[in-house]
């Protein structure tokens, strides 16, 4: 195994701390029990965003703290759900007294670990509403998951809901423009190459030399079935007809169109993916109104893509439009 | 070789091909010959500003044109350089009146056909100044180069003469600071895994399990000495004392840090680099003002990072942290 790291145990913590230097005018990392949250803490008479999950898939969650976006990110272990004490002291430090929206992607651990840490910050007397995203169509149960897994989509739901907290919006509100982005975005993903958790030292499972793991999810599980390596047209065309399908998008749609590197692929792949995905969008009569390609929902150095699109209309796009100042997502 | 890519001779026309339709807001994308310019051209009375060279460095160079970077960016076939009729246009495109700056990484073929194209441009009447950036300490001479190479640095000098030229400074001006960006930053970088070019579709160069190389140029050119794999800190030390030591650095010097990722490094990793990098920087009596930590220049899907350290000063802090918005920087 070649990484960057020193002791694989500390994998976590050890990039937490450069994350938290390199950062320091947006965030404060804060150590056992670990969670980050914006450097100046809750803004009073704020809704408050919380976030989090198992690490390797940065820059999410911890790369989205700041304006516009989340208040705090709780990151657990290598692809391992944080704990209820990590997540209630998040929660507690969210808190501006206007309450606080936890974003849970939907896998078995975090779902419960957030769902106690709720019900323990309730019992403190702060308003917590969740929201579930499950935007990934390759499955509909899984490895680690009952229903659909949350993948990349999760980025829309933080940005777009950070963005209405920002204007004033208050936890009802927050919550539902929450669910109606959860409604209307999907996702699916490839992979080319196994990825290798630091403290396991060996890939997470084998794909042959030629070929492909068409709907994987972001921690390797299983996805639709694997297929020989194929053209960039190809794949970009497994993924996106059953999210378009799935969705279902009808002529006369507008939509984000999200194209996500899982760490390990060049960038220009990625735009190889984003032009053959925008050709299919358009030949389904469907405007592609913005754009976002980068690696923002990674599984450590993976190679593969994922394609998530997010119907919009004017609330959506202005709230995806607002301003965001974080490590990770800026304008 | 599995990449998400349809033809491999035609790798960088699909890219550029996605990128222009995610970035239409910024960029518009020349064919035959090819080269990316403002979405709205010159600015007529400011300084123009056109960097290039081979593709497989992505967000580099393409990712840096727009408001406060480049006006044009020339990108060469897959590690290879951009032609003079290439050149050519790109720099009469970026020619609002004022003169235009090149930024030339120093590669042989790269210096030879920029020069080329300054030539016939001045028979135009344009008034062309040029800036060689060869800001890695590895190695003196090296495959492609005589003297040192251009590295990560070349994202600083593309910045900061960005902003001196949106600030309305002439061509001298531009020309001066882009000086003295290049010779107060250093960078060096280790190869963790090789990386494949396309339309060769094997390995660059071969690198043992548990082998890596400290000192690697961003095609893979061979670099100081191959090392057993060994921890991030250790790592760290052998590219940043280098950097350091050649500046040099003093005690009370103020400094950016930037960590850079090779293309297949997960950001996670680039933060544990960072954290070492500017503990050993404070251990020198050196202060971190400014960071950057991401994959700005990369190798294809390499894995790997570099270290770049730019000394500065009131004045290129002040530019550095001028506003700019393309499609891989933005603030």
């Amino acid at each position: 195994m070649k990484k960057l790291l020193n002791d694989p145990g500390n994998a976590v913590t050890d990039s937490l701390a450069g994350f938290a230097l390199a950062h320091a005018d947006l965030v404060q990392v804060h150590h056992a029990p670990v969670y980050v949250v914006r450097r100046d803490g809750a803004i009073t008479g704020k809704v408050g965003l919380v976030s989090g999950g198992g690490s390797g898939h940065e820059p999410l969650h911890a790369g989205f703290v700041g304006d516009g976006m989340l208040d705090a990110a709780v990151p657990g272990a290598v692809f391992t759900s944080p704990t209820p004490d990590q997540i209630l002291p998040a929660i507690q430090a969210a808190d501006g007294g206007a309450g606080v929206l936890v974003i849970v992607k939907n896998y078995t651990g975090d779902v419960l670990n957030f769902e106690t840490a709720v019900e323990l910050a309730e019992t403190d007397d702060i308003d917590v509403s969740s929201i579930l995203v499950n935007d990934d169509v390759a499955v509909e149960d899984s490895l680690y998951t009952a229903g659909r897994r949350g993948v990349a989509g999760t980025v829309c739901v933080e940005k777009i809901a950070g963005a209405a907290a920002a204007r004033g919006a208050d936890l009802g509100a927050v919550t539902q423009v929450a669910g109606k982005v959860v409604a209307n975005v999907r996702s699916m993903g490839v992979a080319l190459t196994a990825c290798t958790v630091p403290h396991v030292g060996k890939p997470s499972f084998d794909l042959e030399e030629n070929e492909i793991e068409i709907g994987i999810g972001i921690h390797g599980e299983p996805g639709r079935h694997r297929v020989p390596m194929a053209s960039a047209d190809e794949i970009t065309k497994m993924l996106l007809d059953p999210v378009a399908d799935d969705l279902p998008l009808v002529r006369g749609d507008r939509v984000l169109l999200f194209v996500n590197g899982m760490g390990g692929t060049p960038l220009s792949e990625l735009y190889v993916v984003y032009g053959r995905a925008r050709r299919l969008l358009e030949e389904r009569g469907v405007t592609v109104s913005r754009s976002l390609v980068g690696s923002y929902v990674t599984s450590l150095e993976m190679q593969g893509a994922s394609v998530t699109v997010l119907r919009l209309d004017d609330e959506l796009e202005a709230l995806w439009d607002a301003p965001v100042h974080t490590a990770a997502m800026r304008w």
